[in-house]
């Protein structure tokens, strides 16, 4: 394994950024047991939790792996365990208790809640949202390198497409390629909505087929339990070919999309492919901190409609409303572009762009990448050709 | 995408079940809401609900996709809205509802609360939980027929195997081969403790490192934020490969393990692996309807221990507690063979049995197969030569 865990000064930077917001949100130490948040807080995954007070108090209680050890690690069988365990070393439960409501199920809360001797408990879930939208610099050379391998693999792409092949082969053979260069596959999503494999490749009109799940492009997919994404058609002459595939090689995922089309390229499609490219030069001169997520989107959608583009953009049949989100641990962090969105931009985040369209009887075209906010812009973590390309 | 739904007569007859067990849980109407059990339910997952009245009532209250329509088929944008849509139809809502506590966020079951006008719900996980350890004829049908591709990939084991590859290099080259023959990826586990991405292939004492998932097997992995599996070994002379990877071709997948070696197999190694084997044979003798699960448990620990290999049995360093687990649409269903397991036998469970060791120096050995119960035994569904085979 790569690394046991992050080192102490930066476990201390991450708490310190969040005991900053838990004084905003008034709780006086959380106890937090999901994966995503373990792995931010620690640098690993374990079956236990961690407890952060306030007052500095930091323990790490674990239940799995039996060899996990160190200054901060208790070992437990169960929560009910952890206030025994607290108060012999001198630490009482406060009364201010955050829980990840939006995040544990509800049976898991209220045995916490019991464990810890609350009557009722507060929401830590958007206090560790919030942390974890400013990266820190190891977060942010983290999703560099992921970056860096992300656009290699992508460079790969044309290689490997063959004519008559279908959507799902052209898939495979990316997958194959974006794990043999170190993808660790896995594909974290935030909340228990939405599911996607290793990421998204759409031809033709299968673009076009609303899916459940709330992302930029969906996809009628192969079986009825996973509708999302490829659905066997065969790669044909005047379709695009949509990738949108997995980035994660380090815990921190890049987001990436790129387009190809094969023998002709429809100039509706075309156009709508540079409108992309033109919105991610205008977002390039937009953001910087300070100005507010929603500018952000009504940009792009001032664009798609004074170009008469608003009817294909985001989706056509069934659209998505926003037109990008954070990337981390997990694909729909904060902040989030959309109209409606409160999030302001902070130096630190670390933002996926995708404005795409799907254009009926082509397919889908336009540009994803990842772009990480600085002090007077923003820097691109996937820089690759946007522009759509031949599969030969 | 294969089909759309289930035929209103195999609806029907899961209601039925359903609802047989709602009357024994003293609950009048569930609503349910994540993807597992909406699959279940209705036979494609959507974003929205599915209610469920003992009396009868049967709606699917969809947001996405916006082309979802049938007779039981109601189109919301909110949960908020479900109540005067149902009495609209003259459909009021009972007092004693039940949510999915063990399985929804605590945040989702408090706005649904909310929303239904309830004071408080109960918790019909285990209701869901219940029905679907029983199979219905069809789910063994699609068990079955994941069962096929299943052993048909598996037969390609050997020739995806050179030698000098590492663990990841092998595991994708099947990741590749399922894949193309058909297997969505998705991975599915109740629960959010546990992750793994296409399942697990074990060499030589990577077999050995703890990891924090209550899975039989280990393994270090590859990163930190995913402490599981093959750990980029190169496979040498003397190891055992252990290969326990995704059988979902259907939306319900069956769970299988054969183990391979290189060059010498560890006369240790290979009476564990037949001990594994003789188990299976016990098992298969012993279950039927009306046995305890645990009893399955206990006469495979017993068999190790009078063997003398209690020490590497489920484990070395970090040994599971369980020798199997129903499987279906998640990986974890019931019933589990544990030694404290309150489960029962019943015709139509499907369980994944997968009694396995671990050798230290030399790795992990042992068969799992998936069976369904039937009336007077168990039936393989994945049916495969079981013995330790050579990789050349």
């Amino acid at each position: 394994m790569k690394s046991k865990m992050w080192q102490k000064a930066e476990i201390d930077l991450r708490l310190e950024k969040l005991r900053a917001l838990m004084l905003t949100h008034d709780i006086d130490a959380m106890l937090v047991g999901t994966n995503a948040n373990l792995y931010y807080i620690a640098g690993r995954v374990f079956a236990g939790y961690a407890y952060i007070g306030a007052d500095g108090t930091f323990r790490l209680f674990v239940r799995r792996p039996n060899d996990f050890e160190g200054e901060d690690v208790r070992s437990i069988r169960k929560p009910e365990q952890i206030v025994a365990i607290l108060q012999a070393e001198g630490i009482s439960i406060p009364e201010k208790v955050g829980l990840e409501k939006d995040g544990a199920a509800y049976n898991e809360v209220a045995r916490l809640e019991k464990a810890l001797g609350l009557s009722e408990s507060k929401n830590c879930s958007g206090v560790l949202a919030a942390a974890r939208a400013v990266k820190t610099p190891q977060e942010i050379e983290l999703l560099r390198e992921s970056g860096v391998r992300h656009c290699a693999v992508y460079g790969h792409i044309p290689a490997l497409y063959r004519e008559g092949m279908t959507d799902l082969e052209l898939q495979v053979e990316i997958e194959r390629e974006l794990r043999l260069n170190g993808c660790l596959g896995i594909f974290r999503i935030s909340g228990q909505s939405m599911e996607l494999f290793m990421g998204n490749l759409l031809v033709g009109d299968n673009a076009d087929n609303p899916s459940p799940y709330d992302f930029a492009m969906g996809g009628g997919g192969l079986n009825s339990s996973l509708p999302v994404g490829c659905n066997g058609s065969i790669i044909r002459p005047g379709n695009t070919v949509m990738v949108d595939m997995n980035g994660n090689f380090t815990g921190y995922m890049t987001d990436m999309t790129r387009t190809f089309y094969v023998k002709n390229l429809d100039e509706h499609a075309r156009k709508a492919h540079n409108l992309s490219i033109a919105m991610h030069r205008a977002l390039q001169s937009l953001i910087r901190p300070g100005v507010e997520a929603k500018e952000a989107y009504n940009l792009c959608a001032d664009m798609a409609k004074e170009a008469g583009e608003s009817d294909y953009f985001m989706g056509h049949r069934q659209q998505a409303g926003f037109v990008g989100h954070g990337v981390g641990i997990e694909v729909n962090e904060w902040p989030v572009l959309a109209p409606r969105s409160k999030h302001v931009f902070e130096k630190g985040n670390v933002i996926a762009i995708e404005p795409k369209f799907v254009i009926p009887g082509v397919g889908a075209v336009g540009v994803e990448s990842t772009y990480v906010v600085g002090d007077d812009g923003i820097e691109c973590l996937t820089p690759f050709a946007e522009e759509i390309r031949e599969l030969l």
